[in-house]
């Protein structure tokens, strides 16, 4: 019998990937958790039926929500992640030797221990000892934070169940005040074809907080559409006024200096998105 | 009843979407031809099980099949799209005035009758005066013309039925004698995640034919991994050394001269298969 996963993206699209085993499927306190075998992409971790990792895709995502805005901030020394349990965006922090310290704050513990079980090439730096791990709300832990890190970054799920307030105006105006005077946060920002209402509300609500707001774009084949966006909101540092010179050769699938500031020219219809 | 046309972009993977209705599903002397009302975008020509083109993301597409080479050459007179019989490169091709001839051949004359009938807003420019349609073997004409094309688009189905001889050297070697002395070609040579064999090996025989080869991507959320690439062979001119200031304002959705030179900057993964 073959089984497909299929993931909705739309009530009316989707993805199909074909299963060849489960290996974890269960309600946690926080959402439903899936870890499956797919034939296509390796490992696949689905949280409330939405695939949010791959072990064949996931060097897009993590490297392009870490690389930005390290690259932007001159000398990140402390950086905090929400959400990104399955420890891959940790993984490319540690790349920049300037990091002292990265602070994960996942909502949900049983997405970093099942992380840690079957996606070993993807959380297997959540035990640096650069990196401390906390099991709590990141809403509160940002509301708590005051002139701390130099860089944040949001790696959610999509605003629906626990990640709904992460897209708040609110949570941004607490970002703005538990980054340090000169910093920046990104945060990821859905797709433009089938959620362009969300880049807007993002894009405008940032706006009236940062002074610099940026958005660019990574293709990931198994979130909707294959395009998804990231916005970046500055106190002071612009990511396109990085000198492509000086961005260090890392041992990267997806980014590049090359591509550092070819990512934030966006199609027409997604650069009118951000207007 | 709901029903879900899926098409399997490989053996483990594929996309989903619901259909409303279905208008056209029969076979042509050269394929199985589909056309179809989907929910989520709109009108949907099939072609051996294959989604060519929807109303809703078909701008990018035929936007990126034309209008980089077009810019790139500084006076095209003659274009030839081999293929395309939806029409759509051509309704592209058609936005720069300098083109005066553009001659389209497409091998089954069902896709042009079926496209005209069910997707104006795409074929609607088939029957302008600047427009030559040939129901014919584009490899043929292709081989019976030389010195005769300023920039010859190949606007093809994947290396599969018809298309298979389109992505062999002997075709690439044909393109560049039915080109004039300072022509330049581009083909659609699908995606980096699935076939990137295929991209390598054109990459490969161009480059013995071409002294300048270059690819580009865009984001299609309809085909397989929501990236695909376009390979350019030309003669003398350069889309790398493009002026984007001198690239005109055109009534686009997807391209634009800010977006010109970014869409050459490829993911790392993908550079590395066109060296």
């Amino acid at each position: 019998m073959e089984l497909w996963f299929t993931e909705k993206q739309t009530p009316a699209f989707g993805i199909t990937a074909k299963v060849r085993e489960t290996y974890v499927d269960e309600q946690t306190p926080f959402q439903h958790l899936s870890m499956v075998e797919t034939e296509e992409f390796g490992r696949m971790l689905v949280l409330d039926g939405m695939v949010m990792t791959t072990v064949k895709d996931e060097f897009v995502y993590h490297e392009m929500v870490a690389h930005p805005a390290l690259v932007t901030h001159p000398n990140p020394k402390k950086v905090l992640v929400v959400g990104g349990g399955d420890g891959g965006v940790i993984r490319e922090i540690l790349k920049h030797p300037s990091v002292e310290k990265a602070v994960l704050v996942e909502i949900d513990g049983k997405v970093i221990e099942y992380s840690k079980q079957y996606l070993p090439e993807i959380a297997g730096e959540l035990d640096n000892p650069r990196v401390e791990v906390i099991v709590n709300d990141g809403y509160m832990h940002i509301l708590n934070s005051k002139n701390e890190y130099d860089v944040i970054m949001v790696d959610s799920t999509e605003p629906v169940g626990p990640a709904a307030p992460l897209f708040e105006r609110g949570f941004y105006q607490g970002i703005y005040e538990a980054l340090k005077e000169d910093g920046l946060f990104v945060a990821q920002t859905d797709n433009p074809w089938f959620k362009a209402d969300l880049i807007q509300q993002v894009n405008r609500d940032v706006k009236e907080i940062f002074p610099i707001v940026r958005v660019y774009g990574a293709n990931i084949p198994t979130y909707p559409s294959g395009l998804w966006t990231f916005t970046m909101g500055s106190k002071t540092h612009d990511p396109l006024e990085v000198d492509a010179a000086t961005i260090p050769d890392m041992p990267t699938k997806y980014y590049s200096s090359r591509l550092h500031h070819a990512a934030f020219c966006l199609p027409k219809f997604v650069e009118d998105l951000t207007k």
